[in-house]
Parts: structure tokens; sequence; C-alpha cells
């Protein structure tokens, strides 16, 4: 950061994966300070990472407003996000991660009301996927509007996937890892354009420790025919002991691809592959909240209040590097 | 395109490689037209892969500013670009590729001053690189920014090295192929920062046609021991005849690599690839070009003037699809 800059002030709202990730981020983006992190449960048991970090309950963030450039919401898409962001954008500059794709344009016209009438700026759906993937998908039909996108993810460990095998009756404990399969990677990076099944893209994986008593057969069945979760797909149920799900299951790893094929003329194909490979998974996506904290605080003082997504945030906004030593070391 | 909507005017400076490849770009984008092709050779003896274009002499562009939205600049960074553009950019919005990357600076100062002066919007070094691979160093910079970026070219042909190669005296045609080293790529994928040399990074292998009477092993010798082109590599010699050449070396392939690695904690690595397999490198920079001249046409209309690069050009307005479709669609 220049001397003459004031470091960006972040509001962290929510402690869980998510807030301790964006602790994480600030501490490696010099230009950015923790103003405050704000919490629904009792203020005295959080932990903040980071030294000196000041822990507030939620109501006090009402009277924080002068101390607070941006928000950065680390609640859930289900219940959290569809509340907060709107009643939040009325005040403050936000960002949230909110990943429920089908009612994203719901979500942005609620965001986009309350923003516009508070006149800050409230970016949605930052992360990898909506996020970064998102990018891609749009810059792949740009760039080879002749082609086909294909979205893969995994190897890694879905949460909502995890969750319900969990519901399931005699399951104590387990974890879900989406995979994609090879082949249909490599015929994809080939540049052929396969029409693929659902069952073709993606196969699924389930470590799952049994309750006391409980018949494997009878849980693997209702596994592997849950309808949505698993019935379109090849799942493989493991049955392994508590210890095993403790010390080998706990990591969130995860990734994935975006491929573009296309042809710029008859006779040349081209692809065009965006791929992350992640240890963590909330890390990497409070990494992008962050960055795309600073461009929306960049984008509130320019005057450009309302709704955004990643779709409107031009590369240069996210960096804290001027226009011009981009132009010179990174172009 | 909704029917509402005028297609965007392009007009066409230049008819090489890139102004053919700009020719299949537009057939591809049915929200633009090409207003004219304009060359500085004989008219007539230019053949437009487009039935209808009409060609031009160079100098007609004078009296058709009202019949053009955007230029795209097709000519080399050499020669052509440091006087067209800015010269242009007075009177016309305008993209080009200019690629030499230690004089961006210059170039832009050159066609910011031109292009205020004159209301328009110019945006230079559009491309793969730089253009998409240097949005992806931003890009990886700023979502990991404790980490290191690699950027591995090939395999492909080089223009440059290729021109290098037959200014050799003895050799009578050839081409050269820049290589990734394997072992390199693998070992910035696994998340290590290795630290490494020129020669550690790529190889090259040249394709050589020898001149009637010359010696082989001078001809290699001269070539692996060209300064800067040729002598930090391992560069591999395969003297063969003009018809394999011919045959075999037709094809302009190009590609490559942008590899982030960088780590969020302590704990956890996260790599960032973006990967291009290009069967036709001129074309993909052509197709590049004409995504852009959408951009610079709505930001021209928006009274954003001035030069622009890649950097300062959010995603969506890329695209022919509203920001309401990209949400709902790619988001």
């Amino acid at each position: 950061m220049s001397d003459n800059k004031q470091a960006i002030r972040i509001g962290i709202v929510g402690h869980g994966n998510l807030g301790r990730g964006v602790e994480a981020a600030i501490a490696r983006n010099s230009d950015m300070q923790i103003a405050g992190i704000y919490t629904r449960r009792d203020p005295a048991q959080l932990k903040p990472i980071t030294a000196g970090a000041a822990v507030h309950p939620m109501d006090a963030l009402a009277s924080h407003k002068n101390q607070i450039d941006v928000l950065i919401l680390c609640g859930g898409s289900k219940d959290d996000l569809p509340r907060q962001s709107p009643e939040l954008a009325a005040r403050f500059s936000l960002v949230d991660s909110f990943d429920t794709h089908a009612r994203i344009p719901e979500h942005f016209a609620a965001v986009d009301a309350a923003a516009q009438a508070g006149k800050t700026t409230a970016l949605i759906s930052a992360g990898w996927d909506p996020g970064v993937f998102s990018i891609n998908r749009v810059m792949g039909e740009v760039l080879l509007p002749d082609g086909a996108t294909y979205t893969f993810w995994g190897k890694g460990l879905s949460q909502g996937h995890s969750d319900a095998i969990r519901r399931v009756p005699g399951v104590a404990g387990g974890v879900q890892y989406t995979i994609p399969v090879p082949e249909a990677v490599d015929k994809v990076r080939s540049g052929v354009r396969p029409a693929l099944t659902t069952r073709e893209k993606h196969c699924r994986e389930c470590f799952v420790v049994l309750a006391a008593g409980a018949d494997a057969e009878a849980v693997r069945q209702t596994i592997v025919g849950m309808p949505h979760y698993f019935d379109e797909y090849d799942t493989t149920v493991h049955f392994i002991s508590a210890e095993e799900l403790a010390r080998e299951h706990g990591a969130m790893p995860h990734g994935g691809f975006v491929i573009r094929s296309g042809n710029t003329s008859q006779a040349n194909k081209q692809v065009i592959e965006y791929r992350l490979q992640l240890e963590s998974n909330p890390e990497f996506t409070s990494s992008v909240l962050v960055a795309y904290a600073r461009a929306v605080h960049r984008m509130q003082q320019a005057g450009q209040f309302g709704c955004k997504t990643v779709f409107d945030v031009a590369p240069g906004l996210l960096s804290p590097k001027s226009a011009a030593e981009l132009r010179a070391e990174l172009l």
C-alpha cells in the first residue's frame, strides 16, 4: 500500500469457515484492515485469529457505520443472505457469496433496490462458482462464440451432498466427494464438443460411518437412490470408522474446470481451460470476497451505486496496484 | 442480436492473417458487420472471405468516419501500430494488438493523448499475450496475493524466432516451435513455487531447410548460439526438405499456460491455471480483438474516452447478452 492511502476498513459479518478465511485473506492484503467482527453468538466466546481484532454483537453494526468501508457477509445462502444482504445494503457497501444459482435474479433485485436507495455498492455472488468460474463462462462464450462450455467440479468435498448422506437413517457421520470423470474431461479438452449426460460428467464417492446396529446394504441403497442428489450419478459408498473419518476426511478440498471449446473457422479448433485446485474451498472463497471488497469500495467512491456482480468489475479495479503499474508490470 | 439494436460497424485496417481472422470472427458475431476493409495494397488485388465486403484504399478512411463505429487495426507492432494507433485514435474508436511488452507505457501515452483529444475510445494490446493471459496474471495476484505467477508459452510456432532462423546464412526456409518443459509445468502445478531458469521453463525446436551447398553443422551452431533468441535455451535443429516444410509446418498453432500458485493460510495451497490450446494463433487473436471492439463501442457511447487496456473492461461489457441475461444464464 502506498503511504498516502488509508487502509480499507472491512467489517466481517459471521465467523464460520468463511469468516475465518476472510481474516486470513485480510492478513495477506496490506491495504485492508479489520474494522470489526460481528456475530450472533456471544462475542466473548469467539476467538479471532487476528491479534487485536474487535468482536461485536450483530446489533452493534447499526452504530458502527462510520468505522466501516465494506462489509463482507459470511453467512449461508439458504437462511442468512436472502435476509441480511438487502437489509445491510440499505446502509453499507458489501460483498456476499450468495450461491443459489436459480435464485440470483430475485436476490439481485432485492439487493439492488436497497443499495440504490442507500447509495451503497453491493456485490453479490462472489466466490469461485458463482464467481471466477462465471467470469470464465462469459469469457469463453465471448472469445469463441461458435463453441460449447463445460463446467466440471471436483475432485472436492460437497457440503450439500455430505449433509444429505448424514440425514440418512443409520448414518452416524460421513462426507461426499464429487469427482469429474477423467474420460469426459479428456474428450472435452481434445476440442470435440461431446453431448454428456449428468452420469458421464461426474461420479460421487461417499465415506460413511454407520450408526450402531445399522444395516450397511440398506444405507447404501438409500444413498445411491436418493433423488436429485445421487440417483443420476454412479455413486460408490465406502464404510469407514469414526476414527478414519476424523483422520482422513477433515479437510475441505475442491476445485474444477471451466472448458470452452470452439471454432474460429471451419478449419481451426481452439480450447480455453480454467482450472482450480483448492486445498481449502472456504479459504479460497474468502480470498475472492476480499479482492472484490476492494473493487466495491472503489466503485462506491466513484458513485457506482446499486447491486453488482463479478461481471460488472474490470480486472484492474481488483488490484491494489495503479493502472500504470499494471500496464507496465503485467500486461 | 435483438431486433432493436443496430449492428456494430467494424472497419478492418490491414488484411494479413489477423485481418482475415477478424473477418472470420465477425461472421460468428451476429451483432457486428464489416463496414469496410482498408489496405495499402491495390484494393482490386485483395480477396475478402466475406461475400460483399467492400475493400478501400487506406486513404479513403478519412472520408468514411460516419460509416464506422470501431476500427480493428491488424498491422504489426514494429512498424505499423506505433504510428497508426495514435494517428487513427484522433478520429476513430479502435482496438489494436500492440504486443511489444516493454514499449506499452509509451504506446499507451501516445494513444491516450490522441483519444482524449478526439473523444474516442482506443483499446491497445488486446489478444492473448498481451491480452487474456495478462488478465489472468492480474487475477492470479489478486486472488492469491501470497503466491507466484508462471507464464509458459507453447507448444507453438513463434513468428519472431522463425524469422530469426530464416535470416541465418545457408537457411532457405524454416520454422521454430517454443515448447514448455513438462517437468517445469508439473512442478508449478503441484503447488510448490520453484525458481526456474529460462532454460528450465522452455525449449526450442527448429525445422530448417538448407540452401544448396550450405554446411548443416555451421548452420546449427549459428542457430543454437544466437544471442537472446536461442543461447539461453536447449535448442534442437532438424534439417528437412522444402516439401516437408510446406506439408507439415504450414499451420500456426500456439497456446500456453498462466499458473498462479499461492497460499491462503500456512496450511493451504491453492493453484489457479489458465490454459489455451490454439490451432490458429492469428484467428484466436482476431476473435479477442472483435470481442473487445464490442466493449470499446459501448465505452465510447458511455463517454469513457481515452486509451484503455483489457484491465479496464468488465467481463459483461464484452458480451452481446444483457446484464440480466448474463446473471440468469451464466452466473
